[in-house]
């Protein structure tokens, strides 16, 4: 494929909108069809409730869910500008991508969760959305995984397939075998990151123009935003659909202490890993957040607090290692180029997190619990009102697996038909790149950073331009 | 008015402190003889409610007046600063005009709704802090119109005067005609909109030297910033003040649901529209807001699911659209130099919102709502109480016309008073620069962006320096 | 010491890690043995509580806590971003310090204020966090007043000893004394201030380079999303564990009030004492918030809204005032360098609150708070029963000296402490520098801002290079 074929091709002038319009129409006559307001979010709830309006799930629910959803588009889209010529695309793609993931999120998780048998209809609620937000934020790890070398309308159709697959997997994981998995260590993190790295295997360009791979210093400043708020925000994503009451709060609890011992082992390893012990704004950008990840299945649980403790001082040295050592080594061998290391702060740390969890449900006893708390807590009801906590253990390492293989395998399906030539994908030596799918301001003749005005050589593609000052 | 006389007259050194002063101290004295806390949050509470405190308004406002709180000082703020070197005006100013801003809206607001007759005080709690947040937040909006143009003279002014007309138009529109209007789809944005663009077309500058008036790299994703956090909270705004339980529940639903479908839209319009398909930041910074404004009015109503995905459709088009065609028109035929595109964002989508919310208060019934609905919700009690819905509709509708008047009206009428020539606002070649009103750091020594150190021309102001690397 | 010496000994590469590694492990270890969740957080709440579970505490004090959250990570992370080279160390640094200091927090607080004295536990839950948060707080102010001239490991044992006086601080002065401090003024405030000062002093660096202790454009506008949202958030920090239902809400509207006027006079200053009054962000990113500071003591009390006003209005003045005049006499005469001024913004303005809080509950009547509120509020509860409000005044004004004493003492001890010479510490010539720790991206090469490649002189360091271009 010569240049000027690959530019031509990363026109999107048809594919986007079609795209968009044919998916957005689809998405109204779906939810004309399907979607409902809950009793809860009804107007009728005042019939019945007008005395007891302070018990809403909204009051519940609605400041953790408004976390989670900075979390989503302004936590995953500024840490993900960190290249340095591609932060409109980190920033305008996640956006746009979890924009629609969650309305299809919405329907999936909807037929399979929230389906009044009656009517047929899905009634939704702010729990909903928290859960379209989970959902979709599986999707834009993945999007970490191949930042940078796809096309906008690859994103489309890697958020409709990973969004799908989400719901069955969740389904499977959460309903039908009562996994507990508050914070998604197993069907966000584990799914999304191979999920992810699957999608990049396939799509592997060994001769990837890496040059702008990288940061420069203030868009490391803008990822930092990104980070901080994911960061500050984990324990309510944690312990946004936990029980009411204790498990709220527990949760809560348990994910600010693991993260905090994240952020301090993760410096550590940085600096023992660097040439001169200096830090490395990768490092604290992404593993810093490990500890997180990692208490997502345990959160609600009664794991302790210093149990939270060791789980993140462990993440944070693991995910640290995973990008000085792993990542390099995925790309040499596995042919796994994963722009945003979620193999480090994702993938690990949810493999981890998922077996904290089996091992605290398999140790759970009705002494730590109590017996209300320990049916409550693990939904020992109905068809699993005589399992133990022991089989428990068990079935919550099965979704360990099932996420893994819905990862890797669904992945690997998506990477093919993305592999396919016609979606608009930039050329290798134009990745990395916004200019390729953005209207890039101009801003050499006046630049409000430099101060110069003696560069206007009609040309906004610096890489490309020639060393014109040493010329004399 | 030679370029000197202009620069002269920037000189903020007595006016600004002089207005700052006088205002000030006319709210303090006015807080002292009217402002008191309300039963809430007065320490008086605790005799009567000591078991019920979970009941205080402050828990079911909070979460929301927050969200509102940041969309205001970091939304509005932080989406103005594309401007490549107008970003302290941009996020200062906002700040200033903000916060003087409620304080008036506290006293305006209260006079014509929080007045404790018996006494004459305004008692103030939570709700009164959202609305003053809501009154300021047109004011902002208008500052969108003439962003670049104005000195923070006449901003206070317009603030000050914005302010007043807010609370007559909104007290006229939702306490005398018992208009609905959760998220001030007529009263905020139509009149901020509109009050604005009459301010911008009275203040017409012909000759105004536009090179500066655009982004480069970094100020666009700074103004990111404000988007999303705009587009985040959006369901906070809209739904802050609604009636507790159902009704915040709802009209935060239709907000989110609303909102994604813009971002599609938004996207796909915007790669349709530009030359190769490329997305513009402009399009992507406002239009994906565009279905926040439009259900302003009808999201706590049971617009449906979709009904929402619909509005939020077709005001991601029209706003988008709005920006490509309709700005360049009414610059050269009305001459209005919008410089935000205020008119996309509010002015339309706004009046979308203001029949949207008509149409569907007109189709209201009982068989949706209830009949304890539709008298909660349209407050069909005391002198409403034998309204009709469609009779609500209708008014409904006249509210567009009184916030579409009272915008034109008023703007004009400041326009006028902020031309007379002492208010120190920068002259044609000096617009859109913070140079003019702020101490801007020369940063060519020290750029930590450039790494160079030969550029010390003493000449911070980039545009109008030769280019003399290439004088040689 | 010579510039060789002095750049070997900035190698973090063993102490760093070694610091982060001994004090997490006895993180580990002492909240092994001594921290357990409390009922609220424990899985045996749902025995008694089944039906009240909307009255866990964790509904009445997360969405404060989450904003404090914000304030502690990135309102000061990004507050102190303002140095032009220095914005890596100034979120990462606040990053690490903060989340190790919350842990010690955890331990110091609880054992002064959570044990259990019958099983030696300590039990935690929402509050001890927010609490926790506080305490890194003043740990976070001590910083700015050293930020850019100290190693990782000092800022880590300015944490370690900060935080035990702290603990011990707030204990006489909260618990011994009962004196209120709903918002820190000065337990938090006025001990941050005078410890940062008091290092300061000892750290005194007569040779320092202040050639990169300044801004840049885009500098400033990052530390604005540290302002505004410290500004935001403020009214939460004042009024998170003030007591529920009246008391929070009136902490939070007299905080809102006081802020938004300290805004106002904050500009007046700055412009009215400015070379042709331009407005200088320094004062605008700082002097903004001290009404925040200052409400810190009084929140809770029923100090009147136009009292609020009034507080917010002096503090703007004194705080802009301090940076124009007062800051540099504090270098030149009592060899203090200040970088971020903290003396103007957490210093005075702490106490002032804490005289106004004197006055204020010296001047409390039961006409005013009613019986019940007045001993509500001020707890004349047990020991305190017979307390009087003038002499509840008296012990609040003892508060002031307390703090005040344990920062002076305290901060002087840790600085003889930090001048020790094998902190790492980096010579005069490279203060305000991110390059002495941090891996800092090269740029010159590929930099999206600028577009051009001529600079590629193998050299980051953009102070220590020759000016080239001009060598012709």
């Amino acid at each position: 494929m010569s240049l000027f074929d690959g530019l031509k091709n990363t026109d999107m002038r048809v594919k986007l909108p079609v795209v968009c319009f044919i998916w957005e129409l689809a998405m109204i006559i779906l939810f004309g069809v399907f979607i409902r307001y809950n009793p809860q979010a009804d107007a009728h709830y005042i019939v019945n409730n007008s005395n007891t309006t302070y018990l809403n799930e909204f009051y519940f629910r609605y400041p953790s869910f408004q976390d989670v959803h900075v979390m989503i588009f302004v936590g995953f889209g500024f840490l993900m500008t960190f290249l340095q010529r591609y932060s409109f695309s980190a920033v305008g793609f996640n956006f746009l991508v979890a924009a629609f993931g969650i309305q299809w999120a919405l329907l999936m998780q909807g037929w399979f969760g929230s389906l009044d048998y009656s009517t047929g209809k899905i009634l939704i609620g702010v729990e909903n959305l928290i859960n379209a937000d989970f959902c979709v934020a599986s999707c834009l790890i993945a999007y970490g995984g191949v930042l940078g070398k796809t096309s906008p309308v690859q994103l489309m159709i890697m958020t409709l397939i990973g969004v799908t697959l989400y719901a069955v997997e969740e389904y499977i994981i959460l309903t039908l075998l009562n996994v507990r998995d508050a914070g998604g260590s197993m069907v966000i993190h584990i799914f999304g990151a191979y999920y992810g790295l699957a999608i990049s295997r396939v799509l592997y360009r060994p001769k990837l123009n890496q040059e702008k791979n990288g940061s420069v210093y203030h868009s490391d400043v803008f990822a930092m935003i990104g980070t901080l708020f994911l960061w500050l925000f984990w324990p309510s994503f944690n312990s946004a659909i936990s029980n009411t009451g204790d498990g709220q709060h527990r949760a809560m609890i348990n994910t600010y202490v693991s993260l905090s011992s994240s952020v301090v082992t993760a410096v550590a390893i940085s600096s023992l890993t660097q040439k001169k012990g200096k830090l490395d704004m990768v490092h604290i950008q992404n593993a810093t957040l490990a500890g997180g990840v990692a208490m997502g299945t345990a959160s609600e649980m009664m794991v302790s607090c210093y149990g939270a403790l060791i789980v993140g001082f462990c993440c944070g040295i693991i995910s640290t290692l995973g990008f000085v050592y792993l990542t390099p080594l995925l790309e040499s061998k596995l042919h796994i180029q994963d722009t945003c290391g979620i193999h480090n702060l994702h993938g690990m740390p949810g493999l981890i997190g998922g077996i904290v969890g089996a091992i605290t449900a398999a140790a759970a006893t009705e002494a730590v619990y109590s017996r209300e708390g320990l049916v409550s807590l693990f939904n020992f009801n109905g068809a699993f009102a005589n399992r133990s906590a022991s089989t428990q253990g068990g079935y919550q390492a099965a979704g360990i697996c099932i996420a893994l293989a819905f990862g890797l395998v669904g992945g690997t399906v998506v990477g093919f038909i993305l592999k396919l030539p016609f979606w608009g994908d930039a050329p290798d030596e134009n990745c990395f790149e916004d200019d390729v799918y953005w209207e890039v301001p101009e801003e050499e003749e006046k630049s409000p950073l430099v101060g110069m005005t003696y560069t206007n050589h009609g040309n906004n593609k610096p890489a490309a331009a020639e060393p014109r000052m040493q010329e004399h």
